[in-house]
């Protein structure tokens, strides 16, 4: 009998990642393309389909192909709706052109879902019932899991965590909002806050290696002086934690999680925020469910999306099949 | 044939309610008697039991008996845990000594699950795929139901939308938190924000009434005055509103809710609020989610948690005998 595997693929502005999971969400083979974002969205998935024939092995049986994508996605569709990181891809039937070209059962979700799925099923969330994965990187993402299943409210544009208000009065995010936590805890708003701080340091690691290495002012470098003992750095992420700690007590007291992930890639300076994220939700949330939630960094880095996928995809097509 | 019924009770500080609910969710009959809380659950649960007995006809089959019940309850085990307003009942085995009393299957949760429960089923909320009910009265309680499950999270401690952070600054709550929704919309919060605006006005429908009436202030007589054309008692709600529309729009880019019901004894003040829930909502909410929620009036008034204990128990009872 041939093993069965499935697609997780995501697609992302510049690049496009493939791997093939196993039933048990181990990554079998992968590989890494160019997305060309601008030759549209049909050539893409055609290249991509030549790419998974490359790897394909005669003893794989395929069940399915899950496709995570930035942009407001509906899933029930299967449509990319619009998309600011594939300008032209809007309104495009992807599972239907996926399915196309795979020949198999596709599914189509957002990349905040395929990473909190991926998070759930073989992660840091495992055998939770209420997890929720928060994503720090350009922005400031989530995805929210209710016994199994991914919660999206209407037409999937649920889990949308960075948009929470911890202050009414804060700085504009780019959402249009105040105070929004991804207006304290983005990209931007961390380099930012360290420009800010910088500003009244006379020296500084951080200050030093900006001059020495001409490198423009990121989180991850912002964190790396922060870990080499820079006051300032160490600050940023400190007062980023306490943010971060006010949303999360906030997430506590209404959802009341077993498990909340860190993940995404300014999750590497978790560890950093982690004091003022803890302190703060022990002054703000409830004792009871603030000491039964578990916080963790994510364990997938960046094989969660497609796994997530991988795994959806083959939920669904068992689920399928018993109906 | 019998027809079967659902025993709804509403156990709370000073009084309980207990009705008889047919099984599309319509009171059939009703009662309600002091709680008596000192005397001890023992106690308490007999006088229903007996009550009952009275309201009870011979061509009712009772199914079942759902008791709602402020404090922290563990639905699970039918165990009431702590309980501010029945004090002496703390660590009770509800559902245990109501199954002895009423000899049917029993249930016990929260009050706030019990009203949301009741919305869902039979008022604002039917049919909804992720229904928040947000209770305003002394404090701000909340119900989230999803796919028809309640959202207990961890030990049924979910749903406290009275205290999400809208404002990290903000005054001090009565649970240690700042800047909770509850600071500024529970009724201490409401009366204070009407002390505060009166305190600048020379002539006012609501001051006079003070004077001549000997009342004192509440949310229900600031509405009335509002109501009259009072601009100091208007605004203490269009600002109210502004902090309502605040957390509902972090709970529509959160959750992505069908509807949010506004229940509770302040839900008649509503649509004082309204204007300006609806203004903050559309400054601060994403447009998708924003445009697909329905935010109405609760419809079933206080009977929301009797029909919801009532309906809770019958989907339970049937979910039980076809497992």
């Amino acid at each position: 009998m041939k093993r069965p595997v499935y697609l997780g693929i995501d697609i992302g502005g510049t690049n496009m990642e493939v791997a093939v999971v196993g039933a048990k969400g181990h990554v079998l083979a992968r590989d890494a393309i160019a997305t060309r974002a601008k030759k549209g969205p049909e050539a893409a998935i055609a290249r991509l389909a030549s790419c998974v024939a490359h790897l394909h092995e005669p003893r794989w049986q395929l069940g399915g192909a899950g496709l995570g994508c930035a942009g407001l996605v509906d899933a029930g569709r299967g449509v990319l709706g619009s998309s600011p990181n594939l300008p032209g891809w809007e309104n495009t039937a992807l599972a239907r052109i996926a399915r196309r070209h795979f020949g198999v059962y596709t599914l189509v979700d957002n990349d905040a879902n395929a990473a909190g799925y991926g998070e759930y099923s073989r992660g840091a969330g495992r055998g939770s019932r209420v997890f929720v994965c928060v994503t720090l990187g350009t922005g400031v993402g989530g995805s929210i899991i209710v016994d199994g299943h991914i919660l999206r409210g209407q037409k999937n544009t649920a889990g949308e965590i960075g948009h929470m208000t911890i202050r009414e009065t804060g700085p504009v995010c780019k959402c249009g909002n105040r105070g929004c936590l991804e207006a304290y805890l983005g990209a931007d708003a961390l380099v930012r806050s360290a420009r800010r701080l910088l500003a009244s340091k006379k020296s500084s690691v951080l200050k030093k290696w900006m001059r020495e290495r001409t490198q423009p002012l990121s989180p991850q470098l912002i964190a790396e002086a922060a870990k080499a003992g820079d006051r300032a750095a160490h600050m940023v992420f400190e007062e980023a934690g306490a943010h971060l700690g006010t949303a999360m007590a906030s997430l506590i007291n209404v959802l009341s999680p077993d498990v909340i992930a860190v993940a995404g890639r300014v999750a590497a300076a978790f560890p950093l925020m982690e004091p003022s994220v803890r302190d703060t939700i022990e002054q703000r949330a409830f004792a009871e469910p603030a000491s039964l939630v578990t916080i963790v960094p994510a364990k997938l880095g960046t094989d969660a999306a497609v796994i997530g996928m991988a795994m959806m995809v083959r939920e669904r097509a068992a689920g399928d099949r018993s109906d």
